[in-house]
């Protein structure tokens, strides 16, 4: 039993003797870790996995509480004779990616100065128009009933995806596209329909974590490809894995890649689909950033070079028309069918109101002048928010240069653990991406990721800086021990 | 090879030679079945099997047309070296069953008496009052971005559910409760969380296909156990296959059954519960029918009588405030945990506006008094569609007494094929839904399933004497040749 586990069990049984009762707040983070004289990493690891057993739940700026349970309990807390739960997404044994990933989105909209969030300012979406659009499509879907927003979707909204695709310089078939629950379930639908249980999937690293966490539900394996900041996924090294480890599909994003923030040159796309088709090898393509490009062109998607319908190409509108319409869509090239019975058997059709509203959105101008806005306003903020952290973090930080979308990549000097920088950081208020969770191992324990989609403001600035003023005390506390240990 | 298979790809040869090409009609189930001197019922598979490889599509009233197709190809129809798909969701060798629904259910909206649909009468939901709420929400809701609506979902909406819950006589706890994509994705998920893959999982017979195909999607397998069409599952047989075969978990519908219509005693229930806690074997109950009782009082659900967090209950508003707002919850006992990690994988989040709009509709009254007029309306059509079936069909002929919800099961004499009445009422505008989807193999294939959730017209009658009569011409045809091969 690791440290944290051990310290997991304790306050479990803390708990359950009534130490500590329903609804009460356990001691603090700092507090448990002078207490028992562990690392706050260790203690974060305990509560974190406490919080995944459902024995506790964090209150953003408050602290963690013990979980008020009804006659139901917990998986993982149940020692009596009970059927062993089928999933548990723990990644190794250090982190439960998938709760941690959730607590730290629950976190951003308490107030806190959201640097950790994945979702561009809600403050950028039109939500008057789309409102007005959902408002006056509500009031004539009223008898459409269910049948006409079957998969593949609302005819409507599919038509003005198949046009906007054709003005991005992609011709797709309408009859291709599968309209989706957002861009998430269109990833799991593809990756279930192109390899089985048990198969070796191909991603970048770091990766969107959100990826890895499908990889591991449909109980595939993840295989982390060398991935370049500037230059994108190490091709030698792709073709070495798919030859010698019998990938079976890849799951990359070449354009504006969470959370490096790269674009792959179109030399580089090509190169890759060319790979691919020779070693018949399909490839899932996110690409929910595509519209969010500082150059002076729309990029392509490696589906612009697909000839034989490897390549399923995943899309969504919640990064420029907010993601609470979860409308998110497919183009699963020779899976086409495949997926379109996925989703059936998934969630049956996609709700018809955000499906009409932005539907009615596309079909009326403003969609390219309001893209025009964020493009501008993101590429200005990529610039000044690297800058501060070039100015306010510790020597020997490293940052990526973003050629779209709203995602800072930020690489600490090695010994800075981002899960300790994440819990103070908490503590003031101020929520990061820990680098944890974008790979299955610790190689990026050291990384954090930033958002800065938010208006450059003085509270911005004042985050950054202070994120740095930690990040500075952590590595003078880390690096004499890690000298110790040399 | 089969007949039909042997069919499929004479067809797929003529198409791929260009004799038929792209768009154009390909000769009629009559043609076909006449000009190969095979029977409609062989003809019909071939043409299912065509339209799950994306070879044909069928529009209804029309016929079956080749598809057009793009640089990409379907999966199945392409012979270069290419991944095969990791899903083939057919059913046996005879039917592919997810894309069957999927036809069936695009056929509903196009004219036909709609006899087949399993959706209520789109006219029965309160859809002016819906969309004034959602109308007020999309104006207030505009900054609230994403987070308010993480997994497990709209806090007010959840209270909405909760209190819902109560005044139905079940106490839950609201931090028990996710909010879903529907049922559709709560059951999809439960079964998740409950059973690995290769997990024998035991159902009523017959059964709710989408219950058949969640399992076979999950690479679990199906067990299914005698079903009285009046008392519900036969619970000897259960614990036997529990014993003998092992079976992980349940996926049983106690209340109005899709498609018997039964409702399970209190007795009855509570033994189910207690059968299963005695052998650790948890069970996923469907409940989306229970707001659409005919008897006095609301029903219990297995879940009142679960007192080990071994019950998740799946439900919805689809029934009863429209399937295409998509919102359904779980409680998911002591799954909790992993039904909500695994929505979060699955969709991340459930569209904002519809939970907005629903729970302000729960909020304000009218609920109870739309819902008596839905079980006055249902209760009187099951009487006036049973007796018309029993006026209209051929002797022989069983129906079901259903005690809630819009669903009649009619079983035909033995030897008349659903599949061919299925295919000839289509051809007359009228769909049914086919009893062969409801089970893994052919015990229902002279069973029928109507939907009576319409009011009573004089087309309806006309289609139910329609259907009748196709049916005693099926009878009279086939009883020689039955009887020529004993």
């Amino acid at each position: 039993m690791k440290l944290y586990e051990t310290l997991a069990a304790d306050i479990a049984s803390q708990i359950a003797q009534g130490v500590i009762r329903e609804g009460e707040k356990i001691p603090s983070v700092r507090q448990t870790s002078q207490h028992h004289n562990l690392s706050v990493s260790t203690v974060i690891r305990a509560f974190l996995l406490l919080e995944s057993q459902g024995v506790i739940e964090s209150r953003p700026q408050s602290g963690y509480f013990v979980r008020r349970k009804p006659a139901v309990q917990a998986c993982a807390g149940d020692a009596a004779a009970a059927p062993p739960c089928a999933v548990d997404l723990a990644r190794g044994a250090t982190l439960d990616a998938s709760q941690f990933v959730l607590t730290t989105l629950r976190s951003i909209n308490q107030g806190s100065v959201p640097l950790g969030s994945p979702y561009p300012d809600p403050a950028s979406f039109p939500w008057t128009r789309l409102n007005q659009y959902a408002n006056s499509m509500a009031r004539r879907a009223g008898q459409l009933g269910m049948t006409a927003d079957l998969p593949p979707g609302n005819p409507e909204l599919i038509r003005q995806i198949a046009r906007r695709h054709l003005e991005n310089g992609l011709a797709v078939d309408a009859g291709e596209i599968i309209v989706t629950t957002g861009a998430t379930e269109a990833l799991n639908l593809c990756l279930q329909a192109v390899a089985p249980p048990g198969s070796a999937i191909a991603v970048e690293t770091p990766t969107y974590y959100a990826l890895l966490q499908a990889i591991e539900r449909m109980r595939m394996r993840v295989v982390e490809i060398d991935t370049d900041p500037v230059h994108g996924i190490n091709l030698e090294a792709l073709e070495r894995a798919i030859v010698e480890q019998g990938v079976a599909a890849c799951m990359v994003m070449p354009n504006f890649q969470n959370p490096l923030g790269f674009q792959m040159s179109d030399e580089r796309k090509r190169a890759m689909v060319d790979l691919l088709a020779r070693h018949a090898v399909p490839v899932i393509e996110n690409d929910v950033y595509h519209e969010l490009y500082y150059g002076d062109v729309h990029p392509t998607a490696l589906k612009n070079y697909d000839t034989r319908g490897l390549v399923l190409h995943c899309n969504s509108f919640s990064k420029t028309l907010s993601p609470a319409n979860r409308i998110g869509w497919a183009l699963p090239g020779r899976y086409r069918a495949q997926v379109e019975k996925l989703k059936f058997l998934n969630t049956l059709n996609t709700p018809a109101l955000p499906q009409l509203a932005i539907a009615e959105y596309l079909k009326n101008d403003g969609y390219d002048y309001h893209l025009r806005k964020l493009r501008k306003a993101y590429a200005q903020n990529a610039s000044i928010m690297a800058a501060a952290v070039r100015r306010f973090f510790p020597g020997g930080t490293q940052v990526t240069t973003p050629m779209g979308g709203y995602l800072l990549w930020v690489s600490l000097p090695r010994g800075v653990q981002a899960l300790e920088l994440y819990a103070r950081a908490q503590e003031r208020g101020i929520s990061v991406g820990a680098g944890n969770i974008f790979a299955t191992d610790d190689a990026y324990q050291h990384c954090i990721r930033l958002n800065y989609s938010y208006p450059w403001s003085a509270e911005v600035e004042a985050a950054v800086r202070t994120l740095g003023l930690l990040a500075g005390e952590l590595l003078a506390n880390c690096a004499p021990r890690q000298k110790a240990h040399l």
